[in-house]
């Protein structure tokens, strides 16, 4: 059924549109040598941030991320009204345990990589359907903590295939509330889970590329936006690889999104001088590119709309083991500096 | 701030509430000769059912129940907005392959054994907000996954302490919807992360009842109700260590819930005679008495007024070979024949 604030299928639309009060990240060693230094609020010297173990130092950058979001929104703990947040770690470990420092209600989510737009859909729609005046949305990932669990652990030395990504260490978290003077969250389109067979854990660029095309196309067809409307079409961590397949099968749909498509995990790494093959991955990719370069590009006027797509591969290492393949989904915002504008 | 739809810190008011149009539920063997037996729509007499792993038969009892809940409304796939849905499985692949097959745009949660109250609380706002028609909101658990990847392989034979509890072997869905006659959802209250210091993951009851007693005080002072307004106070998977421990603490808190309550995980075996120590516990405990026994005795008229708490435990076993302890958290909803009854 559509209605006014449901549009179809998958796209939501924010009548009062949330602002982002505040946005922070917090990066690693590797991605603060990066092409978008510049942009992170923090860059760790040292990917263990003082802590005995890779979980524990994410669970930390979580946390203090969320803390510096807080403290920037110039609220305190007691004003933010809900903490959406999830991460890659088993049991979403690093997003609980940082709820339970911050004592902030929590609504746990797991959406892989997509987190951040799958915490920002939900911290958007609670304060647009008048649950809450702000919500802390937030996510992380680790690269080591991520490669041990569900790939090999780095002790072994496993080489990487040349379509491998690197998981992003970082943490980005943003401050959402009723009144502010942007950027806006104007629309949510939520992803369906798609699978088109591919069963090799390191390929997930091109595992989750259909997932975005699917979102993407969603949040055109049911905004009757042109894909030119946006300044910016930017997708999680789909990388070089997925960023190929993208391109190609959005024109398949009868949209040409090249001019102005991107993808953080593109974007993040230069993938020859780092070495990092396809590029970035990882709940964190999305998350500090978002609340790192994006913003801050939105808050200078350079960029002034943008929908961003990110992206999530719902494998286990169980289901890998026991043969199946990597479904994969997308949720999307809209993000605008002016609300109003219309198509 | 507290507005007409916020009470207070936790709790949120459904100024329309949702209603539950169809509950369904299937249960592995052990739990189908338990005591609430007659309650559950399907019964298993494999736990494999039918698959290959025990992994695989856990995602299919959650498909499965989802379709009944669909089937049951009178509506199909595509009249469902959003489906809500978390397991316990590693990066919650029961419900991700669930939804690969539904073809439902779908939100995932991570909350543990409290998702079956996490996923009504998150989808009864999305309906009232005006963001959905219809959703369905589901879990599952396993008893055998869940001891593999939360403890010991089965095959390891390794003791079970007295205070351990058994995980349910079973999925229950709800269909809600703005339009029903009930029973309908009146009250959400989303829960903080506690944490009292517990470290034995096989003593859970004891982890998750600060959490409980948290969100139930909450919900009690925010919405000005005395614990015998409800015919039923009932947390989700306590069992009987927690269910002790609880009554105690609510004493502490200033109030006595003894009349009115009780546990699933107390309630699902018959602790005795079935060997399940201190009872039931996972994300399906919850979920097959809400959606078995409970809605049923509602429709029936044999109680009116229901307060789940549903509980989680956020470890993982990387947190416990680190030498964390169990930090729970606790979501709760209210459950009503009539609207607008007022305290």
């Amino acid at each position: 059924m559509m209605t006014e604030k449901r549009l179809g299928r998958q796209t939501l639309k924010l009548s009062t549109p949330p602002s982002m009060i505040s946005n922070t990240s917090i990066v690693g060693p590797k991605e603060g040598e990066g092409p978008l230094a510049q942009y992170f609020g923090q860059i760790l010297t040292d990917d263990y941030f003082g802590e005995d173990s890779w979980e524990k130092a994410e669970s930390k950058m979580l946390t203090e991320v969320v803390k510096n979001a807080i403290k920037a929104s110039g609220m305190s703990n007691t004003n933010i009204d809900f903490m959406f947040a999830g991460d890659l770690l088993n049991q979403i470990v690093s997003s609980s345990f940082a709820a339970r420092e911050l004592q902030i209600p929590y609504i746990g989510l797991y959406g892989a990589c997509s987190t951040m737009t799958e915490s920002l859909c939900m911290g958007s729609l609670m304060i647009d359907g008048g649950y809450a005046e702000a919500v802390v949305c937030a996510t992380s990932s680790h690269f080591s903590s991520a490669e041990r669990q569900y790939r090999f652990p780095l002790e072994q030395g496993v080489q990487r295939p040349p379509f491998a990504q690197w998981t992003v260490t970082g943490a980005g978290a943003a401050v959402i509330a009723r009144a502010g003077s942007g950027p806006y969250i104007t629309y949510a389109t939520i992803g369906k889970v798609l699978d088109f067979g591919i069963k090799d854990a390191n390929n997930m660029g091109a595992a989750m590329a259909p997932a975005a095309v699917d979102t993407i196309t969603a949040h055109l067809n049911e905004t009757g936006r042109k894909p030119d409307y946006y300044d910016l079409i930017i997708t999680g961590d789909l990388g070089n690889v997925g960023k190929a397949i993208i391109l190609d099968m959005m024109q398949k749909e009868g949209f040409d999104i090249t001019k102005v498509y991107n993808d953080c995990g593109s974007m993040i790494f230069d993938s020859e001088k780092q070495d990092t093959h396809a590029g970035g991955s990882g709940c964190g990719c999305a998350a500090v590119v978002l609340n790192g370069y994006i913003v801050s590009e939105m808050r200078k006027g350079n960029i002034n709309k943008v929908l961003l797509i990110a992206t999530g591969a719902l494998l286990s290492p169980t289901t890998t083991w026991q043969g199946e393949s990597i479904p994969s989904i997308a949720h999307a915002v809209a993000i605008e500096n002016t609300i109003g504008v219309g198509v």
